[in-house]
């Protein structure tokens, strides 16, 4: 968990008087949210041997929504849902990241995430503050098909990670290949086709030995 | 730079047999963008002590475009502008970063940066590698509202990372004041308030002491 007990960011350097109030909150968060650089994931990153930060994961989904959105079963807004991916994981600035594969830590998840959400999103001038909390709850409520086509990215992504590293976090945190079925399953909630795709990856890997052995 | 002499990242396991291969040359592509998070830039974190890398930086323009976008002085389509700013320097996957305070690494930048669009690009299915060749152009040429405001975006994030870092790349690399003017003014291209707060920064900052004096 990154905590900002030492206070925001930008209270290092006042703002120069002349800006404007408005633009002074903007850019301190901008600068509060660097943060999200630093809230370390499980999955491995393909490129070299570090864990991958969140800051990384939301710009892979952002391009896998321009690049996948021709999959998508409903019509989607590409422009919206990459807005919606690019903020999805602010609030784990203050609330830590929840491993998908972790059971115990999804217990308090809602409850640590809104507290976060109310602090961050609160530094905003209020018309944006709401504007972004929208969008949040909006990705989290996955009503609308872009919600959906985010939340399939984020699934996807890891996937396409722990295949790349040979298991990654099916191995590490002992997923066997039906659970990575049923905690991946909202990729099919979005789009048939990456679903059929991503069960064809768990079945390949599974047969390579790259998920847990059920029983293990 | 990054180099791919060991080949594609996706090269290490065959997709499964299963998949169409428009889908395999799309996951090999987002496999083998995993590199931009390896791209370091000059920039020094505001939350750790580390440079920034590309990826970081390119999800940080995104969230910047969704908030500051009401400053741009000609309308916008938002999620367009985000989705150049995803793409706008993948190319340094293969051409590397080009500092913006090193005029000797400028020289020949274009011509590494294109070869490396192609290279990437061609990775895509025929339509998207033309789709994406397209964008990164567009943003390059700054021919739309929307490509002169992602690069004014590009500009004004590495300021608020210096002004954090009480100087960064401006004392490293021995810019004046003058010389930072010079080298963002194209925030001026895109939005007049947005230009006026940047020259309002600098001047702060050198005040501070944060910008190398003149004849140092």
């Amino acid at each position: 968990m990154t905590s900002n007990e030492d206070g925001l960011l930008a209270e290092r350097n006042p703002w120069p008087e002349k800006l404007e109030s408005r633009l002074k909150d903007q850019f301190t968060f901008l600068i509060e949210v660097d943060r999200l650089k630093t809230v370390l994931r499980q999955s491995p990153l393909a490129a070299v041997d570090r864990r991958e930060n969140d800051a990384e994961h939301s710009w892979h989904l952002a391009l896998m929504v321009t690049m996948l959105a021709e999959y998508a079963d409903e019509p989607i807004d590409v422009g919206r849902t990459v807005e919606l991916v690019v903020l999805h994981d602010l609030v784990e600035i203050y609330a830590g990241d929840t491993p998908l594969y972790d059971t115990a830590a999804a217990v308090d998840q809602q409850e640590r995430e809104e507290a976060a959400a109310d602090r961050l999103f609160g530094l905003l001038p209020p018309d944006q503050a709401t504007l972004f909390r929208a969008r949040w709850d909006e990705f989290e409520a996955r009503g609308t098909p872009e919600a959906r086509f985010a939340k399939a990215m984020d699934r996807l992504q890891p996937m396409l990670l722990n295949w790349i590293a040979e298991g990654g976090t099916w191995l590490s945190h002992g997923a066997t290949a039906d659970t990575v079925r049923a905690r991946t399953s909202s990729i099919g909630d979005a789009s048939a086709v990456l679903w059929d795709a991503g069960q064809a990856l768990i079945a390949e890997a599974d047969r390579r030995g790259w998920t847990t052995p059920t029983g293990k």
